[in-house]
Parts: structure tokens; sequence; C-alpha cells
């Protein structure tokens, strides 16, 4: 099945009132914020990536989703597969630096051992703790979709990672996304609609856009690039569609109403209208949607 | 690494007051207990093992850590592996048998693809709600060690699983266990400590134990047996060590006060007493330990 066809399934079983309808990537308990995420050797990660990077990004990517919500983080609880001395040992220290960086202590967790062969799949759920409450489905008809930081850049650092030699800052994107914790505690009590981008920046604003029932337009000429992305692969429009279709940005792409503007370091990179789907624009003039929006994994 | 030197160092790590210490199987954040539990094909299942089963097992072994808390079961993370349309659609089925059974909604999760020939990882993270925090530490020199239910059908149903012909009812105790939730729920505010028994008796007993800081001895004769287990294994010293560490039981394990009587079905098969280390008898008569004590994974 695909993950669409199992979630549909999934909507049919007895929900939680705070699974928002399974539409959320995160859920709620009373002011807590729940979420859970899964990272798969040659699917998230690869098997080369160290394996300090790896204990980040699995930390990482699920902060980013608390970041969100605006929520503050609580407690990670850890499904870790026990392995060989050096890659534990290389996991431990990535761990303990993640945790460190963001603040946010171990609650608990589980380990398990698999079949000798096995790619390693690591589980962690993160709970934070927030009142603001910001729904993937909020966006209004002429809200304005921002994007925080520079888009493209982890995309560029996997190529950077699969041996294509490259700046260091792009491969670091890649291996230690940092999700926007305090931009999401600014954003949260004043946007319509926030979640992160991590499948893309197009495949991510086409589901704000089908969740809020709405068209999105985004216009690729305002894509905000980092000058070690224009370097490496280019300012023009390809580039501009690469990096809005890679994944593992971790950034926050929120809807707001039009005039106002952010508290946070943020470029506005859409509007949202009545109607459905994504439409492209480059400096106004309309552009086709690529076949590929983005990562789905 | 193994789990407990992989545990040693994870204590190592800022830990979350309600980690307890990672020494427990649940974390506690304000009224919520939270626990994570990953199975694995080809380690805590077969391959061959039913799908809708499967999801009934998930389920069953996390609630069965709420039950040991006394809690009530509040939603479910899942964390699954998208695999084949017959794959998918059974464990769904059987998702939603024990979700329903147990009276549980779910509150989130995530689904991820894994490579072609890995072995299914599932993740859930259940979460109850509870005031009571029996601990695997509090047991005290004197106490009583009890535990629910009878012992060892999940053990030989698992021979069955693997091919053996014997009775449907120890094959259902191995593929759907059943979560103490009322038990757990009727003796958490009384006893002194209290955990599942998912590893086996003899091991669990002696994690609670050396929790406890005591020792403790069981009694072989007191094991409680399944008139299907002393059918189909026996009723001999052999057969009760071999109901003894074997592992999937999910019944509750506790502590209490000599000469109190639990609420519930249960059977007095030890005492704790100052020291270290685990001690057996035979109807009082001092017996070996066994080499191997349960089913570590």
């Amino acid at each position: 099945m695909t993950e669409a066809e199992f979630l549909t399934a999934l909507r049919l079983l007895p929900l939680h009132p705070g699974a928002k309808g399974l539409a959320d990537d995160s859920a709620r308990l009373s002011d807590l914020v729940i979420t859970t995420d899964t990272i798969v050797e040659g699917v998230h990660f690869l098997s080369g990536d160290p394996a300090g990077d790896v204990a980040w990004k699995l930390v990482a990517v699920n902060l980013s989703d608390l970041a969100a919500k605006g929520a503050t983080p609580e407690g990670v609880l850890l499904s870790y597969p026990l392995s060989d001395e050096a890659w534990d040992q290389a996991f431990l220290a990535g761990l303990r630096e993640v945790l460190a960086a963001f603040d946010v202590p171990l609650l608990g967790g589980d380990t398990v051992s698999l079949p000798a062969g096995a790619p390693r799949v690591l589980g962690l759920t993160a709970i934070g703790r927030g009142e603001a409450d910001p729904a993937r489905s909020g966006a209004k008809a002429g809200d304005t979709l921002w994007v925080t930081g520079t888009i493209g850049d982890a995309g560029a650092g996997l190529r950077i990672a699969r041996g294509q030699s490259g700046p260091t800052e792009l491969l670091a994107a890649y291996r230690r996304p940092f999700p926007r914790l305090s931009d999401g505690k600014a954003l949260a009590p004043h946007v319509h609609a926030m979640m992160d981008v991590s499948d893309g920046l197009l495949l991510d604003a086409g589901r704000m856009a089908a969740a809020s029932g709405l068209a999105v337009t985004i216009d690729l000429a305002t894509t905000p690039l980092s000058d070690a992305y224009r370097t490496f692969v280019g300012n023009d429009r390809e580039a501009r569609i690469a990096a809005a279709s890679a994944g593992d940005d971790y950034q926050l792409l929120f809807a707001a109403p039009a005039g106002w503007e952010p508290p946070v370091a943020a470029t506005a990179v859409g509007h949202f209208a009545e109607g459905t789907g994504l439409s492209l624009t480059d400096s106004g003039m309309p552009v086709a949607v690529p076949p590929r929006l983005g990562f789905e994994h």
C-alpha cells in the first residue's frame, strides 16, 4: 500500500481527538505535543553516514515537528537497534551532542536486536509542551506562504554525502539539520498554519494547501537559496526547482495574513487562494509544475 | 554492545526525572505513563506469524507496560513499515481488533519504506493515564512475590507456531497476548513493586530483585501452569523451569507485604529477603538456577 492509502485506512480506526484526523505530523494530549518519526538505513540515511550524525538527525527530525507547533521539547524516547561497539559508541556521542544542543533530556526507550545484515531502523518519540497549536490545515485564502532560512541545502548535501565534492556547510545541512525551535515558538501564536519542510518545499506546500482546502502558488524566484547552494548548484530556474523539491530542509513553512511581517528570518514564497492544487510562477510568469515535487518515503 | 552496556551509557546522558534512571519499562510525565516497544520480524515474531496477530502483539506488549503501572490507555502512536497490500490489510484488521478490545484510540504515528528484503520493524508508543506509580524497584525485604494468571503458555505456543502440533489456546497465548490492564489498575495502589513478565518469570523476578537491592527466592512448585500447558509440556520440574524461563507471558509480577491478599487472580511464587541474586526451590528444597533465565532480545 502507499502511505496515503494506509493513512486513509487508519482513519477508519478509532482516533483520539488529539490525533487531529491523522492530518498532521504530531498529536496533542492536553498541553503536550507528541510526535514519532522513524529513520531507516538506506532510505532516510546512507549506510556510510557517521553514526553520530544519524543520532543527531533522528532527534532533529522529531524536534522539527515540535518546532512546527511552537512547543518546547520535554523529553524523547529512543528505540535503538543494538549494533557493533564502534557504531553504538559513535551514536551515543552524537546523541549526547544533539540532546545538549537542544536542551532536551532522555525520557525512556527500548533496545532491540536486528537479524544479521538487516538495515538499521531507529525510532524516536518526542514530547513537547506548548499551548499554541497551529495546524497544517489552518491557511486562509489570501494568506502569504512563508519559509524560514534557506531551502535545498540538505538536498545538495546529500549529493556530497554520496561522493561529489562540495562545500562542507551543505554536507552539514544534510547530516546535522537544525530544528527551528525558537523560530517556531515566536511564530506559533501568530500564524494561521505551520508545518516543517521535511520532504520538499513544493510537496509540503501542496500538503498544507490540500489540508486547508485551498490552492497555493509559489514563485520560484523567491525561493531562498544560500550562497553555498548558489555556488555549488546555481541560481537559475532549474537550480531553484531542484532546491524546492529536495528533502530534509527542516525549515518552517507557515501561512499568515498578507501584510503581516514575521518576527523571525523568513521569506515570502507564495500565497493561498480559493481552489485546489499547486501552481508555480517564476518572477510572476507561469511555469510548469515538475513531475516530482519532493521526497516520498 | 549489550543492552545492559548501552543502558549504562545512556544513563550518562541528561535524563528526564520521569525517566526514573531508565530502570523501568515506562516513563512518567505528570499524570501520564509513556512506554515504547519495538518488535522485529525474526526476533520478536516469526515471518510466518499472521500480520493481524503481529498488530495485536505490537499493541498488547506496549499496553502490558501500562498495565504494570495501573494506567488507563489514552492512545498509541504507530511506526509502520509499508509492505505488500495483503500484509498491510491484514495488519490493519488486527490493529482494529486490538484497539477495540482494549478501548484505546490511535493518536498518531509514522510510516516508512524499508529496503527490499529487510525484516519488518514495527514500533509503538503507548500513553496512559494514572496516578499510582508502582516502580520495579520498590520491593521490600519480607515481601511476597506474586504473579497473575499462568506462566509458560506463550513459550509453549511458540513451539506450536514453529510447527509442532499442540493446543490452539497455547498458540493464541503466543500470538495474541492479553495485557492485564484491569488487574494492573486493581493492584497498582496497593503493591510495593510491579512490572510485566515479558522475558521470563525468572529473568524478570531477578530484575525486580536487583532494582530493589534485594534477593528473591522462587519456589518452582508454585509456578502457575495452565491445564493446556500441563498436558502439552508436563508438570515436572523440567516443565516448570521451562515455563518460568519462557518469554512473552505478559502477566503482572508484583511484590506485596506478606499476609496481604491481592484482589485479582494471582499466585504467590516467592519472596524477597535482604541480599542479592535469585534462588530457586522446589517445594522448599534448594534447586540449581538454570543457566538461561529467560529471553534477552
